[in-house]
């Protein structure tokens, strides 16, 4: 019997300044063949790219990788070396484009199902941390969750000063504001067999078709839901199914002012884009998917054709996937880490929003039985920190 | 060289019902020769011990036992077996107490200083965790705080229904409500030479007088202000000084409505017993003082007669110790886990409280040089946990 396959992944994020308007080279002119050498190092393949208009989104074998002018995030499942791909990381970082620090490094994962399949590094968070800490001297590592049940794990460095020394004028200052840091991921495990059975191909699959890989992929997304996550005349998706079974996608979300619900917070009243990425391992007993999305979303109400709200976008996507466990984790930079005298922390409103979106998952379309029944979820976790400039909401749910 | 003496204690809560109205017999009618044998396990010995009026306050060779009709809180420091106790304590309290089964268990500790001087399951938190899992099946373990830094361990077990499967009247219900769970935890490193200094015995100390290490003990509390850390009306102190170096207190503060601020929060509105205790090692290079207290505390205006509120007990027992870190927990009961709509919830009120409190500690008084300068702390962890009915405000703070 073949292994399991390790859904979870290694996340891997490196700013090398705070906005791509900080940085007179852009990481966006590095050949793809420099990024595929680098890619061979982790073990993982370019499948597609997508060039959006500040960010080209990379399909890979195992996962994805973004590259901004600043910054690149490098996402790899399975049991691919993500973090041995760092050091290359950096000194392409240099050579193609001059930058000789870095700004921040993030690395996180959830908690492996298989640790003892992990190579390198990877076998062991302690190792994983040991590794980073001989690149790194500004590092915190972070256990977040039960440790002996579902977790999360994160590491991060202190801001590098010396990267973003130049004063900013009061211009420069609001374009950084304007690159508000927004992130969230939904990790979801167990899912329904209904949801799980999308994601294989049919026995009548002809496997030499060449196109049949995106063609699938692209009917799958249609049918179940995912092309309407976002309103699809923002959303550029790249999608790819894999034979016999698993499913990738890349999504570009494009928005304007217009494209906001009226009552969105003034940080994130600007133009600009972002992506989502999903990946599904669909085969019983480890099936697993996983959606992050670095779009800002409001609380506050949402019309269907614009951006959903943070409530409205988890709910769709557990709809899709039917997990019967999930870790929701979101990370916001903040300026002003305090609350108001009588106010509440933007996490604790985002933790709110979890547990509403949460609390009743109809399951009467895409396919599934229209028997009017809904799926419920209990809270079995629930953490913020405040690290490092970001408030981090983590929390685990269960099915009832 | 002899070696080092690991002051971060080791601490055991275990609840064998949720208040003192919920059981029969009562733990505290088991006789101290039973409980000695149980601390042999641990190995150390009773000092002495003071009897409240719900509470018994043993001050032990390494820390404290307290003992209540329904709940034991074993605190132990240094290379003491702490778990090790546990099986015993199981068997004592089923034998002399009828408890069969725990309705709470929490074991808790801050990251050793020399986890390899550490003995038994006590060398490694996985141990740990794997040897109450042997004893627990609804166990949870979390590591707050930076895995390669100061950081906090806490293991609890969710509520035994069992245990407790009697339908409460309103008036017991009541009863429960009265018993609100609070705990803060003071957990000081680095103390300045100054605060360390007044723990030596000095070289003209006749060791040989019996009553030398309380009376020092004593002697040294008025001096530098530990017994003013709550009003010398409601407290009873036992103290003790070790020779040559070190200090223990066990104090049990007894409070009526009278003794409470007036916007007191109305859960606690009650009079009570509660205890702080204090373990004080002096010596340069691993000095640390521990403050634990389950007084509940107010977060409102504090008057010098009266119990403290949460700022006031900090800012007290910071400037005694004068540590270069610290981290403060506090660890409280909740029927109602969620803020309202625009409310502010109690651990985050209580994280207030902590940085509005280590902002600027005086150094003026209790013999310290009288020059006007103060000690202002930066925190450089803030995480809010929500675990099994309790929140959790976790802060570490280091000295500017």
């Amino acid at each position: 019997m073949p292994d399991p396959f390790e859904g979870p992944e290694k996340l891997l994020e490196i700013w090398f300044a705070q906005s791509p308007s900080d940085v007179d080279k852009s990481l966006r002119d590095v050949p793809r063949s420099v990024w595929e050498e680098m890619l061979d190092i982790v073990r993982c393949k370019v499948l597609n790219v997508i060039v959006g208009e500040e960010t080209d989104a990379y399909l890979l074998s195992e996962s994805s990788l973004f590259v901004a002018p600043h910054k690149l995030v490098l996402k790899t499942c399975g049991t691919t070396l993500n973090l041995y791909g760092l050091p290359r990381i950096l000194e392409i970082a240099e050579k193609h484009a001059g930058f000789k620090s870095v700004y921040r490094c993030f690395y996180s994962r959830k908690s492996f199902m298989f640790p003892d399949l992990q190579q390198g590094p990877h076998k062991d968070w302690k190792q994983e941390v040991e590794y980073l800490d001989k690149i790194f001297t500004n590092g915190a590592a972070y256990t977040i969750g039960k440790m002996n049940g579902d977790h999360w794990l994160l590491y991060l460095t202190d801001p590098d000063i010396q990267t973003n020394d130049v004063p900013h004028s009061p211009l420069e200052r609001k374009v950084t504001l304007n690159h508000l840091d927004y992130t969230i991921e939904i990790l979801m495990s167990g899912l329904s067999t209904p949801a799980r059975q999308h994601f294989f191909f049919p026995e009548s699959a002809n496997p030499d078709d060449p196109k049949i890989s995106t063609s699938h992929a692209i009917d799958l997304g249609q049918r179940i839901g995912i092309s309407e996550i976002f309103p699809a005349h923002l959303t550029t998706i790249d999608a790819y199914s894999f034979i016999p079974c698993g499913y990738s996608a890349n999504a570009l979300i494009k928005w304007g002012e217009e494209s906001l619900n009226s009552d969105c917070d003034s940080t994130h009243r600007h133009s600009g884009e972002g992506y989502y990425t999903i990946h599904v391992t669909p085969e019983e007993g480890w099936s697993y998917a996983s959606f992050e999305c670095n779009v800002p979303l409001s609380v506050g109400q949402s019309a269907e054709t614009k951006i959903p709200n943070l409530t409205s976008l988890i709910k769709r996507v557990v709809h899709i996937f039917q997990p019967s466990r999930l870790t929701l984790t979101l990370f916001i930079s903040s300026d002003e880490n305090e609350s108001s005298q009588c106010g509440e922390t933007a996490i604790e409103t985002a933790q709110r929003a979890f547990k509403l979106a949460l609390a009743d998952i109809p399951e009467s379309s895409f396919g599934y039985p229209l028997d009017g029944s809904s799926r419920s979820y209990k809270r079995t976790d629930k953490i913020n920190y405040e690290v490092g400039g970001y408030d981090l909401a983590f929390a685990s749910f269960e099915l009832k």
